[in-house]
């Protein structure tokens, strides 16, 4: 009996992730009780995302509409013979944050999934091949998520990457101890990961 | 450095009740994912919400935009002399729910709130005042939340309804343990008041 405009944003709301009947009838709510304004730049936001948002053919990265290739690998002061290999493309956003790494990225685009329906042809693992091959790559750091999932994209790419490249330099990055959390209160996967890739000081 | 037209929707997504930036990305990212339908449905309804959902001018609950009055209000089933008063206008639905109501319901737009701004003449209490003498109503039932906001716009609601209506009956909804809480997980206040308002058996 909720009037039906009110039900179809809350319809629409719900298939966020994470996002339930209850939440989605809080967000229209609040998009009710609010000027008419709030409501409309997300509807206006929202038309506009796909067709301004694209993906760069080469590294897959997500670029802006009037532009052909990602920026992080047009940049001539980067680095292309060294990849970094993530599952999203928001993953890219998270490394350049640190400032740390002047190489270029390629996004997989998810990761091994076989009971979802991820299976290796459904990754942009042939992209990732030809360009090694292409941009003379010497080193791929493997930064897929630390998950299960995660662990065997990682598994399986750095097989294929040394059956076809065996000088290739194939790294992944580290596990430990995240920064700020004390000791106690790591999980023991954790630890034990810390403790057999220890460095020496 | 992420996609202006990404950036649009998170920061639209931003200003959802309870969605900071890291749920706004992932809300954005899943839009971003999926088929533009998906983007499209929730934009579509977006821009449908303000026009297709109106207020009664009598009750002020939720209207589709070919009603003129609530149905709960014109419903001549409904008993008109028995006013139910609640905050919001969600609030109807989840006291329809209970099947339990046949009398008309006031929504009064909010809770008094002076640090917010929200002060008596913010609430439609006037418009409760006129509809009180308007259909001869012999009861109000105050539903305001068990908030501190909720009780004191009670209390106010009372005072001002008692004085201008010394005949009218004016009750509010019990409090005491829910269903299926048992008591030791019950807090001090609910169980105060359910002992306080205890009912013979």
């Amino acid at each position: 009996m909720l009037p039906k405009a009110l039900q179809d944003v809350i319809e629409a709301l719900s298939v966020l992730p994470g996002v339930g009947e209850r939440t989605a009838e809080r967000y229209a709510c609040f998009l009710l009780k609010n000027n008419r304004e709030v409501a409309e730049r997300l509807a206006d936001a929202l038309g506009e995302l796909h067709d301004g948002v694209r993906r760069c053919p080469v590294s897959f990265a997500l670029t802006s509409e009037h532009e052909e290739m990602s920026p992080y690998y047009t940049d001539t002061s980067r680095d292309k013979t060294t990849v970094l290999v993530v599952e999203e493309p928001l993953d890219v956003y998270a490394l350049e944050k640190t400032r740390g790494y002047t190489g270029t990225y390629h996004v997989l685009g998810g990761a091994l999934s076989p009971i979802d329906g991820v299976t290796p042809d459904k990754l942009r693992i042939a992209e990732l091949l030809d360009r090694v091959a292409k941009d003379k790559v010497a080193e791929v750091i493997i930064a897929t998520n630390p998950s299960v999932e995660g662990e065997s994209t990682a598994i399986m790419l750095t097989k294929m990457l040394r059956e076809k490249f065996p000088d290739l330099v194939v790294t992944r990055l580290a596990r430990g101890l995240p920064l700020g959390v004390s000791l106690e209160y790591a999980d023991q996967i954790t630890l034990a990961a810390a403790l057999s890739g220890r460095t020496k000081l």
